[in-house]
C-alpha cells in the first residue's frame, strides 16, 4: 500500500450501496467508473488537456480491468492514476484501485487515449507539449 | 450551510466525472444515487434495520426530488439525512444535498420507506424499536 | 393494461441484470434513468424541443417516483409518457412502466419540467408554440 | 454486419438518452454494462450456470472493451456474445456491439470468467458440463 504515496495523482472515493449488484459486490462496471474518475482527475491535475471536449483533448480508444479482490459498501476506494507509456499516437495510462478497510490491492485498470480535435473530429499525433509535460513527470522512459 | 451540523447523519461524496451526462450537468438520478448513500448510511449509523435485505429490513414506496442549483464535476456533495415524520406504517425521510464548492444547496430529496419482511416477503407495521430509537434522537413530534 | 394504447408516446426498454442492485431488484434510480429516456423519447417524437441543449430546451425542476411492485431481470419495461398539465412556467408529465412479464403496472414517475434557455442561462414561460402543439394533442383541459 | 447471425446469443437493447456522457456519446462504461448483458443473456440460455450467484456460478475476472464507432442516442446496439476460448479455470468471450443506425460496429469487449463457488467462496475450475456444453456449440478447438 505504501506504493500509493508515489503516484502523482491519488484520489479518494466512497463505495455507494448501489454501486453494488445483484452479486452484492460493487458491480464490475463501476471499477471504471472509479478509474475514469482518476483519469479525469489526472488529467485536470496535469492542467495541459482541454477538458470542455470542445477543442483538443482526449479519447479512451481501449481499456481492459483487472478484478482482483471484490470491493463491498461500505469501503473507501484509494486510487493511482500514472502514464505508464507514451507512443506517437496514444497514452497508455494505469489505475490501480485499493480497498482502504482490507488495504489491499482491488483492481487494475490499463487505459489508452488519444488525442483528438473535437472541432474537426479527428485524431491527431500525441502533441509536443503533452509528452513534455508527462515526460518532466515520469523521465523520458516511458517513450516508446 | 450552518444547519448541515444539526442534522443527526451527515456525509461527503465526491462528484465524478461521469455523474455528468450530456446537459453538462450532474445527470438528474445520480441526486438519487447520492441520496440513498445517505439513506443507507443512515440506516447503518442507527444500526437496528438489517442492511442484508434477508430479514426485516426497510422497502423504499416513494421518493422524490426537487432540482435548486445543478451541481457540476468536479465538486463534494455535503449530504444530510433525517427522518421528518413517522406514520404507523412508514418513515418518512428527507436528504439535503450541498454544493461545497458554491456553498449553497443544490437539491432536496425525500422519501418514504416501509418495513418490509424479506423471508415472508410481505410489509409489516413500523416497529416499536425503530419507532423508540427514532423518537430518542429527534423527540415523539415526529409521531403521526 | 390497454391504457397503454391510449398514450401519446410509448416505447419499450430491456431490464439489464446490471439494473438490479444488492435487494435483487432492479435499484430505485433505474425507474428514474427509464422515465428519462420515455421524456427524452416523448420531446423527440414531439419535435419542437432542442435536445441538443444548446438553446431554448427543458431543465428538470422536480420528479417524484411512486414503487408499486419491483422489476427484475429478465423482463422488458413497457413505458407510456403523457403531458398532464401546462402551467405559465412548467409542463408537467407523468410516465408509467409497466412489467410486461407479470403484466402488471410496477411504477409510476411524475416530473416537471421547465423551459430553459441554455444561451442565456435563464428560465423562461412555456413557449406559446408548445403550449399549442401540446393541446392540439391533449385538448385545452391540460392548461392550468 | 451478416456476421450478426452466426452468434450463439444475440440480443437488442436501446440506448438510453442517459447513457451518454459530458462529451455527448454514449459513456464508455456503458459498452461494458451493455457486455454484461449480453453475458448475462448467454448464460441464461445456456441454462448449465446458476445466475442467483448462491451456488456454483460464475465469476469475472477480466474484461477489456476497444471503442472503434462513438455510440449516440438515439440508436439500438445489436450485440453478439460467443466463447472463443476455453481454458483448465477460465473462459474466455468475445462480446460484438454494433450500431443499428449506422450499420457498423462500434466496440470489443473480451471478457474472462472463472467458476465460482459461492457457498464456499473460492474458485474451482471449469466443470465438465459447462465444457461439454460449450464444445456441443463451438467445437472441440476452443479448447485450450
Amino acid at each position: 500500500m505504501e506504493e500509493i504515496n508515489k503516484a502523482f495523482y491519488k484520489a479518494k472515493l466512497n463505495v455507494q450501496w448501489g454501486d453494488m449488484d445483484a452479486a452484492r459486490h460493487v458491480n464490475n462496471i463501476m471499477y471504471l467508473r472509479y478509474s475514469e474518475s482518476a483519469r479525469m482527475g489526472f488529467y485536470e491535475k496535469l492542467k495541459i488537456v482541454d477538458l470542455d471536449f470542445s477543442d483538443l483533448s482526449i479519447i479512451l480508444a481501449w481499456q481492459d480491468c483487472k478484478y482482483i479482490f471484490p470491493l463491498t459498501f461500505p469501503d473507501t476506494v484509494l486510487m493511482t492514476y500514472d502514464i505508464i507509456e507514451i507512443r506517437p499516437d496514444r497514452l497508455i495510462g494505469e489505475c490501480k484501485m485499493y480497498s482502504e478497510k482490507y488495504q489491499r490491492i482491488s483492481a487494475i485498470s490499463k487505459s489508452t487515449v488519444m488525442a483528438y480535435n473535437y472541432k474537426e473530429l479527428g485524431k491527431v499525433s500525441i502533441p509536443e507539449e503533452w509528452k513534455n509535460a508527462l515526460t518532466s513527470i515520469y523521465g523520458k522512459g516511458i517513450l516508446t
